[in-house]
């Protein structure tokens, strides 16, 4: 098979029989399918056992294939970070987006409301009583009403403040004529990464149970909140225990990543409850050294945000250092690596380093299966 | 002027007439002609007075346009990374291509032997002798010949050991029908953010004065040495006078960053011989107390390896902290940022932060210039 084979066979709906993961250009972005399947079917029956709606974080995975098996699976729809994101998913005929960040800037309202007039369900979060008008007024110029949860501060962003500051809000929603109150989104994103099961817990309840008084608040004074979202892949069995709560918006348990493997687990020291499914496979390019060799898989390849690097699927005594955007810089055994071997990593943090690449090629052991195409890759408008 | 007129006016090669930053979608990648120019004429003036050639690494831009100025601006071509940048570039008509990186990994040397086909002066490295055999095989195949430059072990990536060894090496090249033999590349990256502009002399010095006198050696034995390619933005003002350099191939002076105003000059604390060109623009998007905003840019609108973060061009008492992928938190004087205003941030790290871009808005003042498409932006291969 030659390069231009390849590309023939990996272009978007194309047969893909005959390809391996040795015929795939690196760095390429792997999904191993058998262990996605089963985190997309745990977090599934997780929440159908919980009586929980789940609407999984699409800001993950950026790709509309995905969000249509998570569907199928269950989900009532995506979470989408930006509006630029959630236009990408409209367009691909995925239903029941919400907006996970308010609509502020120039042209985000007027984006929001064409969404709106076609995706009718699509929800949007708000904790500003001007932004609140203007979206009212851009509604109302369109002849169309938007849903609008009220954005709870719970964590260390957005929000407005929980108790009688919500209630006045939750109430301005309501008055106005062309929006219609959705209930409650309260994302306590710093209680997901909270390492060992028992401190994670106890931060996750101590954040969301303004959150959950809220609830109650607001539905003692005659509001229907038909919603309360949040919680996360760190706290999806601890979230999923609160009265009140509505529906879960995962992201990272589809694929996992370092990141999370460290944060420990409610039956021991590391949080196994899903699978390692995505990964990077790397070159090595040159070995100047006996025991030294360099990668094609970098800064551009591999995002992160702590100090722990990629991870070898296969270690065999190999360790990954950063060696600038493009390279790595490897520590093996003498001899024990040759130019040209192919190396498989797991990646430190799924989210961002997903949004370095265009598609994802979905394999089933060696064989190539699909290639999806991340199609909402940098939509961070 | 509403999103879709908006969108219309930055598509590419359309009239940006009457668009100014203020109606940019954020967050927006702005590169500041006024500050990119000065930078580019800098660079080019001090190649011409040092009787060096100039091949700026198109890694840090990815841009076609960028590359066309600097070539107008008198560089002999681009340096790219990876065979994918290349293939990008070549298709937009830049010549004097040289990827900076061996092409090893199935299909490298196919794509590569294809892109010599339509661009024969483009040039390769190689530091590895089987490498070089199957390169001269493929060469062979094709009925061309491949230019291929020595990659010499002068920093900590790839690369042959200077003198002997590499003598050897250049030998092999030499003795194949179907290479020429194209000079030697020696990029000593750990040199280029030494902090101290003596500290990093000497770094520099020490670096290369092997490979300096690997090119006597190999004029000594007869091999004609066209190039000693090699250089960075810390180090342009050092190499120039190293006898035996041909050629700088510094990439970061376009736009400038963080991590390279840290680095110290030659004449003060702080390394300002080329101007902040690039930043990124934001919206605060929520401001749940007094002193905190939250703005729409994290991990996936600027990329960050170092522990410092991004800048905000016009301070006023403003920090940036990290967010998560899609905002960042800032500190600010209570009651001094509200919803909806725009904050422009200096980047960490420029390269990186570039590739998760697909266009770049040029701006000269308020003023929208260009929307140039960063045309390489993800080719990592």
């Amino acid at each position: 098979m030659t390069y231009q084979d390849l590309q023939r066979c990996v272009a978007e709906g194309a047969s893909t029989a005959g390809i391996t993961r040795d015929d795939l250009p690196t760095p390429a972005l792997i999904l191993d399918m058998t262990a996605f399947e089963s985190n997309v079917a745990r977090m599934a029956a997780h929440c159908r056992v919980h009586g929980l709606q789940l609407r999984p974080h699409a800001k993950t995975h950026k790709c509309p294939q995905i969000a249509k098996i998570l569907i199928d699976a269950g989900a009532a729809g995506v979470c989408v970070a930006k509006i630029s994101e959630a236009e990408v998913f409209a367009d691909h005929g995925i239903g029941g987006i919400l907006v996970t960040t308010p609509l502020v800037g120039r042209f985000r309202i007027e984006r929001g409301v064409h969404l709106a007039s076609r995706s009718p369900d699509a929800m949007f979060v708000a904790d500003d009583v001007r932004n609140l008008r203007e979206l009212d007024g851009a509604a109302a110029a369109a002849g169309i009403k938007l849903n609008v949860a009220l954005e709870l501060h719970v964590g260390r962003k957005a929000g407005v403040a929980p108790g009688e500051e919500a209630l006045e809000f939750a109430g301005v929603i309501d008055s106005l004529p062309n929006l219609t109150f959705a209930g409650l989104q309260a994302y306590a994103g710093h209680a997901s990464h909270v390492a060992g099961f028992e401190e994670r817990k106890n931060a996750s309840e101590q954040a969301m149970s303004p959150a959950l008084q809220t609830k109650v608040l607001l539905e003692k004074s005659g509001f229907e909140c038909p919603m309360l979202s949040g919680g996360s892949t760190g706290t999806y069995n601890i979230d999923c225990s609160f009265e009140g709560m509505t529906e879960l918006q995962p992201g990272s348990y589809i694929f996992m990543d370092i990141d999370y493997n460290l944060i420990g687990g409610s039956d021991g020291p590391a949080f196994g409850d899903f699978q390692n499914a995505l990964s990077v496979l790397t070159t090595v390019v040159s070995t100047p050294t006996e025991d030294m060799a360099i990668v094609d898989a970098g800064y551009k390849s591999f995002s992160t945000d702590r100090p722990f690097v990629p991870v070898a699927r296969h270690a065999g005594g190999i360790t990954y250092g950063w060696a600038g955007d493009e390279h790595g810089r490897l520590r093996t055994p003498a001899g024990a690596v040759h130019v040209g071997d192919r190396i498989e990593f797991l990646v430190p943090h799924c989210d961002p380093t997903v949004n370095l690449y265009d598609v994802i090629y979905c394999c089933r052991g060696e064989r190539l299966e699909n290639v999806w195409r991340i199609s909402a890759r940098g939509m961070s408008q």
